[in-house]
């Protein structure tokens, strides 16, 4: 499992002109990225880190501050953009894999006590944020 | 070297309050991460990279469609948060390392006809953009 993780100061997602989820002041949009082999566990693992990874500012968690998260499914972080001018998508779980995982990350985190928004997954969505440094780190379990 | 690539409608940087760059459109906002081996052709392998990608709408290139792109220095990008919950930095190259190379990338890509804009490299800096998809591509050379 793979997440690029931005420190962001806000961020929504809209969906068909509908905002579906939204996050205010400092936290993190997380996008996911979901591969054959992973599980619940690792779902679980990433939630950890997510929760717990001292990012935002004055090296300060989410759960030191109680900071939101925004997470979003990003099947395309499994794209291999080495060869060629057209990225390959083999790495990258389907949609009846990927789907419950990424929930399975959003349920660990709200069991933790983060206060989550989410998108829709498999749908056509609009991520605004504002990347607060920037800070962004990318994070592998 | 290493970049989060994200496909975006738009994208913009503020230092100070001042919006020092912004594109416009469909395009592209890249943040690269310099790490020490990395040199100034590998700047221009990753510039070549991003303007041929074909991950616009359409599976169209920047340089299909003359699409924009905002590159903006990202050293996090080189973090390793596996252990504890304080991301180590070693991998990422100093500034006075990272710099020039980053502005090679801008550079070369100018070569190839881009229409770049940039942030102000090491100012804290907000980036608000509008991740359209979304889709996020990991891009390393």
């Amino acid at each position: 499992m793979r997440a690029v993780v931005q420190r962001v100061d806000g961020a929504s997602v809209v969906v068909d002109g509908e905002t579906v989820g939204a996050i205010d002041g400092e936290g993190l949009c997380v996008l996911v990225g979901v591969t054959h082999d992973d599980t619940k566990e690792k779902a679980a693992q990433l939630a950890r880190k997510l929760w717990s990874v001292r990012i935002l500012h004055d090296e300060k968690s989410c759960s030191d501050l109680d900071a939101p998260l925004l997470v979003i499914s990003q099947f395309t972080l499994y794209g291999d953009a080495r060869k060629g001018r057209r990225p390959t998508w083999n790495a990258a779980a389907p949609g009846d894999v990927a789907e419950p995982l990424v929930d399975e990350v959003v349920a660990q985190l709200r069991a933790l006590g983060a206060t989550v928004a989410t998108g829709r997954f498999g749908a056509q969505m609009r991520v605004s944020l504002t990347n607060d440094g920037p800070f962004t780190v990318l994070v592998e379990v």
